[in-house]
C-alpha cells in the first residue's frame, strides 16, 4: 500500500474514531502524520496501555469498509493534499480553539461535484428563526455572489441557511451544504430534497464520518469548516446570541472578512449582527455587491477585530493551546504529569513548556509547571 | 457705548448685510473683529470704493432698530461670548467650507430660554420622507437621550426632525431647533405649534435676523450649525443623496462623533446611512443608550472619517481658503489681484500666499501667482 492509502485509511480510522474539531487529536496529526498517530495508539492496547480504551476502540474501527460504504453512497474521503483540499482549511492550525473545538479536520466527507469546481466560497449564515425580509436578502446576496462565480457556503439550516442555498440553486450558482451529520444524511430531515439537490450540482460536505447523527458538539465543530473553507462570512440575521455568531467567531480567528448586513434596530433577529458592526468587527454589507466589493480587495476593508481579553491565548497553536490546558493553575506539576494530562509525549511537552515559559503563559516553580499569570488574561 | 454693545450692533449689522455662513465675512470677522470690519466697509462708501455697493447697504441697516424689534418678538441676538453662547460653534474656523458656506455665524438669533440651560446637545437629524420605522425609532432615541439631560437638536423640518423634537418634548426633555429662516417665522409653516412649543420649553435659533425667509442657502449654512452646536449627531435615516447627510459630513469636518441608525437594506430612506456606516465614517447605533454610550467616552468610539481627495484643502482656514479661492488656476496674477478679488487687503494677502507656497498649494512663476498641483487634488 502507498503512504499516500496508508494516510488515507489512518485518517479515515481517526476520523471515525475521534470527535469532529477535537484539537488534541489535529494537533498530533499535523504533526506527526495520521498513521503515526494511529499506529502509536494501536500500541496502547493491553491493560498497562494509558489509552487503553481508546486503542480498543481504534482496532474495532475498518477504515477500508468504511471508504466502500462510504462510496456505495456516493460520498469520497478527501484528506490534505488531495487536488481538492480546500487551503482555507489550513489555516486552522493557527486559529486556536472555540468550546475545545479547533483544528484541521482529518478529512472531509463529500458528497457531489468536486470542491475545485466550485469556485471560491462565501459563507452566508444566519438565524434558523429568520424573518422573511432576512431570508428574501439572503437569497438575493447569494444569487448576486453566485452569478459573479463564487460558491455559496452554509450549513442547510432552516432560515437563512436554505435561503442562502436556494438563491445560489435559483441562478445555476454553484452552493456548498457543510454538515453536521455525515454527508449521507439531512439535518433538518425536512430539507432533504434540498439537501440531495445541492450534492448533485454543488457538494454536501462533512467532517464525521457517513451515518453520523448531527449532535451540539458537531454543530460548533462544523461553523469553523463554514468559516475555513470561506473567504469570507456574511452574517444576515443572527438574534443577540444566535449560533450564526460562532460561524462569525471563526471568521474572525482565521483573519478572513467578516461582513453583516443591517436590518431595523427593532428587530431582535439583527441584534447580533448589529452589534458586531457596532463593534467594528464587522463590515455592514447591503448587497451582493457589496460583498464582491469585498472579497475583491481582501483585507483592505477589514478593520482589525476588536477582540477580547482570550487574546493572548487565542495566538497559540492547537498543540500549545493542548499542553496549556493541561498546566494545573495553582500549585505546579511535574511535566511528566503534564504529559500524562495532555496525552502528549514527554519530550515534546518539554519543548511547548519552555516556549510557553518565555512568554509568561507557565511559570516553572518549586512544584513544577504552573499556569502563569499572563495565561488567566 | 461699551465696546461689548459696539461690537453687538456690528454684528446684528453684518448679520443683516450678510448670507448665512459666508465665510468670507467671517474670516475677516474673526480676524479684525466686527465692528472694524463694519467702519472698514462703510469707509469704501462712494463712486471709488471697491464695495461700494455693498457699504450703501450696510448703512442702510438700522441694528439698534433691529435688535428692539426683534426683543419685541422675544428674540435676542447672542455674540461670541456670551453667557450663552455654544462654545462648540467656535470649531468652525477650523472646518473649512463646503459649497461656500462655513465659519462662525455672526452671532445667533435665539428665541426661548437661555441655550446654556439646555445641556450639552446632541443632533438627531434625518429625511423629510422618513418611514414610519425611522420616525418611531428617532422619537425613542431622542426621548432617551433627552431623559438622560441631554438637549436634542435638530431642524424642525418634517419626517426624523419633528419625531427627534417630539421625543425630547415627550418627556419633558430639552430641545432646541435650528432654523433656516429667523426664529420668529416658522418653517414648514405645519410645524409653527411644534416650533412655538419648543421655544417655551426649550429654544429656536437662527443665523439669520427675525423676518428672513428659508432659502437653499440658509438651509445648507442651517445645517452646520446643528452639527456644530451639537456633541455629536445621529442620522437615523437619509436616502443616498439626502440633505441629511450635509449636517452628517459637516459633523465629520468638526471631528465631532458621527452616528448612524441602520435599517432594512430594502429600503431607500436608509441608503445614504448604510454608506456612511460602510465606510465607517458614522458609528451605528441602535437605541438611545448607544448614543450616551459613544457620547460618554467622547472619540474613544470614533474611527478616523475616511475623507475624499478634498482633504488638503479642508485643513485649511477660512481665510486660507479665501485666498487660495482667489488665485488663478491658469496663468499667475499679482498679489494685488487676488487681494482685490479675495476682497482682502494686500498685505495680509502677502502673507497667506506665501504660508500657502510652503505646503506647494499656489506657486509663484513668472506671471505671479498661481495655484499649485497640490490644490487641485
Amino acid at each position: 500500500m502507498s503512504d499516500r492509502d496508508e494516510e488515507r485509511l489512518a485518517r479515515a480510522a481517526l476520523s471515525r474514531l475521534a470527535e469532529p474539531g477535537d484539537p488534541r487529536v489535529a494537533g498530533v496529526v499535523a504533526e506527526l502524520g495520521a498513521a503515526v498517530v494511529r499506529d502509536h495508539l494501536l500500541a496502547q492496547r493491553g491493560p498497562d496501555g494509558v489509552l487503553a480504551d481508546v486503542a480498543a476502540r481504534l482496532a474495532a474501527v475498518d477504515p477500508e469498509g468504511d471508504l466502500t460504504r462510504a462510496a456505495r453512497l456516493g460520498v469520497r474521503f478527501v484528506i490534505p493534499g488531495d487536488p481538492e483540499w480546500p487551503a482555507g482549511l489550513d489555516d486552522l492550525t493557527e486559529a486556536g480553539t472555540v468550546a475545545s473545538r479547533g483544528g484541521i479536520p482529518m478529512g472531509l466527507w463529500v458528497r457531489g461535484r468536486p470542491l475545485g469546481e466550485l469556485g471560491p466560497l462565501v459563507a452566508v449564515v444566519g438565524s434558523r428563526s429568520a424573518t422573511t425580509y432576512g431570508e428574501s436578502v439572503a437569497a438575493e446576496l447569494a444569487a448576486v455572489v453566485a452569478r459573479a462565480g463564487l460558491g455559496v457556503a452554509s450549513g442547510a439550516a432552516f432560515g437563512i441557511d436554505q435561503a442562502a442555498h436556494r438563491g445560489a440553486l435559483g441562478v445555476a450558482g454553484a452552493t456548498v451544504a457543510i454538515l453536521a451529520c455525515g454527508a449521507d444524511r439531512a439535518y433538518p430531515v425536512a430539507h432533504r430534497k434540498l439537501i440531495d439537490h445541492i450534492a448533485e450540482t454543488g457538494a454536501v460536505v462533512s467532517e464525521a464520518p457517513p451515518g453520523c447523527a448531527p449532535t451540539r458538539i458537531r454543530f460548533l465543530s462544523r461553523n469553523r469548516l463554514i468559516a475555513a473553507m470561506s473567504r469570507g462570512t456574511v452574517v444576515v440575521e443572527a438574534a443577540a446570541r444566535s449560533g450564526a455568531l460562532s460561524t462569525a467567531n471563526w471568521a474572525l480567528r482565521l483573519n478572513r472578512p467578516l461582513m453583516g448586513v443591517p436590518g431595523p434596530v427593532t428587530s431582535a433577529q439583527s441584534e447580533g449582527v448589529h452589534a458586531k458592526l457596532r463593534g467594528a468587527e464587522a463590515v455592514l454589507v447591503t448587497s451582493g455587491a457589496d460583498v464582491l466589493e469585498m472579497l475583491g480587495r481582501p483585507g483592505e476593508h477589514l478593520t482589525e477585530p476588536a477582540r477580547g481579553p482570550a487574546r493572548r491565548r487565542d495566538r497559540l497553536t492547537v498543540r500549545e493551546q493542548q499542553v496549556l490546558d493541561a498546566v494545573p493553575v495553582g500549585r505546579g506539576a511535574g511535566a511528566d504529569s503534564v504529559s500524562r494530562a495532555a496525552g502528549i509525549g514527554l519530550r515534546e511537552v518539554h519543548g511547548t513548556l519552555t516556549a510557553l515559559a518565555e512568554r509568561g503563559l507557565v511559570v516553572r516553580g518549586d512544584h513544577g509547571w504552573r499556569l502563569g499569570d499572563t495565561a488567566r488574561e
